[in-house]
């Protein structure tokens, strides 16, 4: 039996009331309750935390006081938005556009970091626990000795006459043909000259997304999908039309339906190992989908990021298309370390001299040295020996997590596979999440893979990081309470 | 007395008109001859190269043909638009957006690089041989000594529970503190929470200008100044409204004029050794600019990109603000190495959510290795005294081009100072480096600094290399040829 998640203490000397105000400010200013989060009711709050109700109505009341929750009649309690507060101290920040999309967009993308919310939520959790949310790979499955020995072998071989000081605008050559070969070995043949290298696959998404589309324009995104796509294209006004995306892939008749009343301009997509759902683009929905995109004339922006975990011969729209109308993105942060930006993009020709204005006009050019030490981890053979142990390193973990998640009565929304699965709770995740970081747990709720932030009863699940039977008895504790609490 | 240029040759096999349609094809293709640039006529062509009238006319045809010029009755002959080039494969590729600003700008920063426009215009360029028109030092006076010895003792360190291969999303906490202390001593007092790393300046200016500004919003430039910076907010749908920066820096009823009328969100400009007049603002000008900031609302995006050649006690907004409206930015790509990006923002501490949430959409978070070894080159006073010795050259560099270019009758718009002289040359500088180009020479003529891109007898000279003999004599033969050719 899990013992009781004790945040509070009554050996120390400030009042509970105090207490419980400093946790839930503290997962207030961390982002682990966003903007609009409903508290727990006073006599949910009470009874989680073995407080009286007056202890409760203390707490509200001094973060009431704090500017940090709102009071709604006969609804309860809510979680302020930032911008209300910070002060206002003058027009231009009082009228700063209030964005389409919650802006604690940054705070989610640091929960998914080992490093991120943990150092700012101390009193709860262990650092140095891998986290369930997480979505890299543990600091101990990383191979320091790689990229030491490919920094290091880069660094000596750097000579002004070769350019490396300076980098340039398309990203180092060496690099760019490794990138070509390594692309070939996905079925993805072109030339270099139709690779530019990035910061990491974000990074490539980012330009991509600059170059292709206007504010106005509307995309089609996978449903559930990854949330700082959403972010950003909804920060760059882009209208997104949600594409629903189950065990079996993309919804193509919903797709179609889309594409045919919306007229969008692109399909972004992860296509292989998407991420939360982990399902893989086969042949037949690829060449449906492509040729919609020609019917109706859209791109596909392919995000690839979880290509070093794929089984081998999946297919890729860029591989079918030939990069015609396909944007192909990929990086190796995962694979080799989040700290260690490079990434590309393969675009058909004629867009790759606005593809590099862009790239120029918001960065110059990337990272040279880092650009030169993975292309001798390409080169060598280092990075496919990485690639082929951490993958089956992954596949033994996802069989134990998938067995413990069962055992604790969990369920899995889509059949497993890759770094993430997609894990039926049967409570609202949301809420879930707020009762397991108790426990100095965080989890990745299910509403923060929807375009429409939806509440959902699903979760996503780090394979590479849940092994923990600690995490799962208190997994099953709280989703038992969740029930009995929905029920009561 | 330089001998004429001879980029035709008498005993290639090729006919001269096929010759001259390649060296023009060539320009424009590495965007040395921008879309809209005028062609010489017809007559000055042929006297330029020694050839026929029908020569130039059967090149002319050549490159009409290949679509490359436009005709325009009684004008004359244009660049064609690069989008014109391209035939519209699909009705999405019709109708991209045409951009306001030149669709070139990534020809124009790559000719900033060495290794850029040079290796597509081999013919005429020799590539060892440095450019005025580079916006950076040569490598041979950059220290790639101090970057091995960095990026090594970084990667030595290395280890993976202090979070270095993982990152954090303001970066790397350890270069914080140091660039903390680094502008301590610029006079600029902040504490590292109010820091957040970048891929260099460029980065943290794009960074601050997608959180501060949105479409439509005004905004307030150096005229002249950075066309990137232009290019950047223009692309963002920001209108631009430019100050005029002369050699007493900038205009201030006219900042106040503009800014009463369009009630801008920001000013951002390059305060010290601004490119590139090379004016440094004083005491009494931050006064008076800041005091417009409060009155009229506005913020300050000061641009520190060349802090490095300032000289001791230059002010700067942020150090006189405080960082209340006054957002900081540089980088240490100039005196390191233009390929190792790292740069920061030091901005208030209520904007700091947002610039992080700004900096994760575009690319989760920086390279942690020069992260790393730009600390150590801080941290042990390697950066400071490589800084000292290349400042020292620098000054050397800059009179003896200054007496170089004074001798062949170039005059100074404003006093030398810094990487940058801002030349009066008497003739139109856009012809003048067409002109320039025969012989193998780049410049940065004029037009290119101003928002409105209008003519200009100025061009921006690196005075780290602008020592060569050789092209100065090319500068005085073609300057007085021009000067002929306008009065003739």
């Amino acid at each position: 039996m899990t013992p009781e998640p004790a945040p509070l203490s009554r050996t120390d000397p400030a009042p509970l009331s105090e207490q419980l105000a400093r946790l839930f400010a503290s997962r207030i200013d961390a982002g682990l309750m966003a903007a609009g989060t409903r508290l727990p009711s006073i006599r949910h709050c009470a009874s989680r935390y073995a407080v009286s109700p007056h202890t409760v109505v203390a707490a509200y009341d001094q973060l009431l006081a704090q500017g940090l929750i709102r009071s709604e009649r006969n609804r309860g309690f809510f979680v302020r938005e930032r911008n209300a507060l910070t002060p206002a101290a003058s027009a231009a920040t009082a009228d700063r556009t209030p964005l389409a999309f919650p802006n604690d967009i940054g705070s989610l993308i640091r929960t998914m970091f080992p490093a991120g919310v943990r150092n700012q939520v101390k009193d709860s959790m262990d650092a140095s626990r891998p986290s369930p949310a997480s979505g890299v790979l543990p600091a101990s499955w990383l191979d320091e000795g790689l990229l030491i020995k490919a920094l290091r072998r880069a660094v000596a071989q750097d000579n002004s006459s070769s350019g490396a000081l300076y980098g340039t605008a398309q990203g180092d050559p060496l690099l760019r043909d490794m990138l070509a070969l390594h692309l070939e070995s996905l079925g993805i043949t072109t030339p270099s000259a139709q690779i530019i290298t990035t910061s990491g696959a974000t990074h490539a998404l980012d330009v991509v997304a600059r170059t292709l589309l206007s504010p106005g324009d509307a995309v089609l995104v996978d449903s559930p999908g990854w949330s700082v796509e959403f972010a950003r294209l909804t920060r760059m006004g882009v209208r997104l039309l949600p594409v629903p995306r189950g065990p079996q892939g993309v919804d193509v008749a919903a797709l179609e339906q889309l594409a045919a009343t919306h007229r969008p301009k692109a399909y972004t997509t992860v296509s292989v190992l998407h991420n939360p759902t982990g399902h893989s683009l086969n042949l037949t929905q690829a060449h449906h989908v492509l040729q919609l995109a020609q019917q109706y004339d859209f791109f596909i922006v392919e995000d690839d990021t979880y290509a070093a975990f794929a089984p081998a011969h999946s297919p890729r729209y860029a591989a079918l298309d030939g990069l015609k109308r396909t944007f192909y993105v990929t990086g190796f942060a995962k694979i080799i370390a989040p700290g260690w930006r490079v990434g590309c993009i393969a675009a058909p020709a004629d867009w790759i001299p606005e593809l590099l204005d862009t790239k120029l006009i918001a960065g110059l050019n990337t990272v040279t040295p880092t650009e030169r030490a993975l292309s001798l981890c390409l080169q060598h053979g280092w990075l496919r020996r990485h690639t082929e142990a951490v993958t089956s390193r992954l596949d033994a973990a996802r069989s134990r997590t998938v067995q413990l998640a069962l055992r604790h009565g969990a369920s899995f929304a889509a059949p497993p596979a890759g770094l993430f699965g997609w894990v039926e709770t049967g409570v609202d995740t949301e809420q879930l999440a707020q009762r397991l970081l108790d426990h100095g747990w965080l989890i990745a709720p299910g509403h923060l893979f929807y375009p429409e932030r939806c509440s959902s009863t699903r979760m996503r699940l780090n394979f590479a990081a849940g092994q923990d039977m600690a995490f799962w008895r208190a997994y099953q504790r709280e989703v038992r309470l969740s029930k009995a609490t929905a029920g009561g």
